[in-house]
């Protein structure tokens, strides 16, 4: 016989934990399907909590979302760490964002203009002042830009403390993989089939199965938002045990291609990420590994030294407009919060909030208003550099 | 009580696994102790057999050695295979020595020169014959060489075949590191001492621990040779699936630094080798990696479309005349076989008939007699590029 819960979520990345977590601790009983729940695109992440350096030129709506995204992160940090006693490695370290030639330099420079027209707070960094903040930046580094908004998360620790969370909040883990959402005689969401073939039913199903969203059946045509893969690879290095490597998360601009390095209390370090459209194959490609190292080691020569403990790969959500779908569609019952591209983590707690404020009755928070699951977007691709 | 048998050897790499292997095969009873056999050193490499190509200046024996040592590998790989009906994936493929730039060209050059006068089989290259012959190859390479008498082993294949084998043939496999050689009171060798406390004893030591063998103890001061830990990284990637990439053994010569591609039939690749001399550290270093790639795509473009599968980095037991130490030492009941450096595939079989010969009354076969474990020979460090 199948079993009922209030909710469903089909999905357990960092977006259908978070949701489950927030919905489980308004009351619901609540269900997360996921065949390795916090194992696809949250643990290839590097963690930035970025909503200054994120920010581009046409995109003013989305960075509105990403300050109101960032303002929510210190608590839901603190009450995930008290609901479970696990530190997430949540952290104000800042970005300091690096030029290596002219052209970078004028890039920065320009992309700072337009941050601080929107009010973000950033300032301009001479080439020594940058290495004042990171000793280890190469000597040929221009300057920059400073960004004490950008905050940090370690990706697994945090997706770990989730599944704890949920745990703790009576949320049932079930792995398997979501095949279809199944709809009453009316036409509304009634609950989810696996592929093992169990049928879950719920009040209310959430799709939040990132790039696999759009293969889950058993939908109307056009009610699962558009969302594509756009795959990226990451490499975890060992700079000193026990020991922080730099103080801040590095974001270089190298010869035009975007290279970050995150830094993390126990001596690991995060080099991300590539950006490719090669649909679902999530294979670690040499090309992809060589280009990280070869930039990240043009940022600071010690990555040379350094140990080199993974090359991964995972497939972030993309949507035609870089921006997040998240919230209620044109099937009752079913929900969708997916899409969210490079920024899933930094938009958790505050996709987590929407989502249960709207099974509660309540209402989306205004940063995401804008964001809606069945708003019209245009079908192309809007790519952007990584 | 201590268990007996007439051979111990210390150490289940390449060379301590063919020996046992071969020891039975006479009857004597036979034990091998390594905490993993098979997962040092030989695991990490990637199972050339390039008695042409290893041949260099000033170490004209060692080149007699090489050869004599690859005439005998159609025959072991022959008789392992009966043994255990495991294919060794040992194949005649050739190497082609290609230069990227005009002194990587005039160096293959005058190496080619040399080996010709060695008697070796070699023969020049234009560029277009490198392509010809590995259409993959970079349109910047420069030319190089054809040794169509270098060969390949699948070196995993090896040593698993091997352990088959030795369990085949009655040869006891103890999962455990040797500390010490235990002398009886006449100074000569009884047995070994292990990690874990055991002590097996034996009518004959063997020490065949690669980097590992200066550090077993109780022996007098100068029996065991000056071998040291020369680290090599080598990665593993994979081309296209169950389909040879390429016919033959790439080796590079790329602005003075030298690279090879290793192409097995079932589409996998091996890129090697670094040498670094760092002592006994075995961890993956990102720049290590880093040139590895930056070299294998300058000769072959499509590296960087294929999968990456493992990085990983071993010691070879370098000597300081880059020759093996093989035979009896000043110990009686002592023998050694170390110092095998860049060939322990390659010299594995002719190391493997000396100690089954001398641990059964026989002679050690000539192009080995050079090379005797108690030779002197000077205590300098002499590099060779990787």
């Amino acid at each position: 016989m199948a079993e009922t819960t209030d909710v469903v979520v089909a999905g357990g990345g960092v977006i259908g934990l978070a949701a489950a977590w927030e919905t489980a601790g308004r009351g619901l009983s609540v269900r997360v399907v996921d065949p390795a729940p916090g194992h696809g695109a949250a643990w290839v992440a590097a963690g930035m909590l970025a909503p200054v350096t994120e920010s581009t030129f046409g995109e003013e709506a989305l960075a509105g979302l990403f300050v109101a995204a960032a303002d929510r992160w210190p608590g839901f940090a603190s009450r995930l760490q008290d609901a479970t006693g696990s530190d997430t490695g949540f952290r104000t370290c800042g970005s300091v964002a690096v030029a290596l030639d002219a052209s970078d330099r004028a890039a920065i420079d320009q992309l700072l203009d337009h941050q601080l027209r929107l009010g973000l707070e950033a300032s301009r960094l001479s080439a020594s002042e940058c290495r004042a903040l990171v000793p280890a930046l190469s000597p040929a580094v221009r300057g920059g830009a400073l960004m004490p908004g950008d905050h940090q998360v370690d990706n697994r620790a945090l997706v770990l403390a989730l599944i704890e969370g949920c745990a703790g909040a009576g949320v049932k883990l079930t792995s398997d993989r979501v095949v279809s959402v199944s709809l009453d005689r009316d036409g509304a969401a009634a609950g989810v089939v696996t592929e093992s073939g169990e049928l879950f039913q719920a009040g209310t199903v959430v799709l939040a199965a990132g790039v696999g969203t759009p293969q889950i059946g058993g939908l109307p045509e056009g009610v699962v938002p558009p969302v594509r893969p756009v795959k990226g690879h990451t490499l975890r290095l060992r700079a000193e045990a026990g020991r922080e490597a730099f103080p801040h998360t590095v974001r270089g601009l190298v010869h035009g291609r975007h290279c970050y390095l995150v830094s993390r209390a126990d001596g690991t370090v995060v080099i991300g990420a590539t950006s490719e459209e090669r649909g679902y194959d999530t294979r670690v490609q040499a090309g992809a590994v060589h280009s990280l190292l070869d930039d990240a080691r043009l940022l600071l020569p010690a990555v040379d030294e350094w140990e080199l403990l993974e090359c991964i790969a995972g497939l972030r959500p993309g949507s035609p407009d870089n921006a997040p779908f998240v919230g209620p569609t044109s099937v009752a019952r079913l929900v969708v919060a997916t899409g969210h591209y490079r920024n899933g983590f930094l938009l958790a707690p505050i996709t987590a909030e929407a989502i249960a404020e709207h099974l509660t009755g309540g209402e989306i928070p205004a940063p995401l208003a804008a964001f809606r699951a069945d708003r019209r977007v245009e079908a192309a691709r809007s790519e952007r550099p990584s």
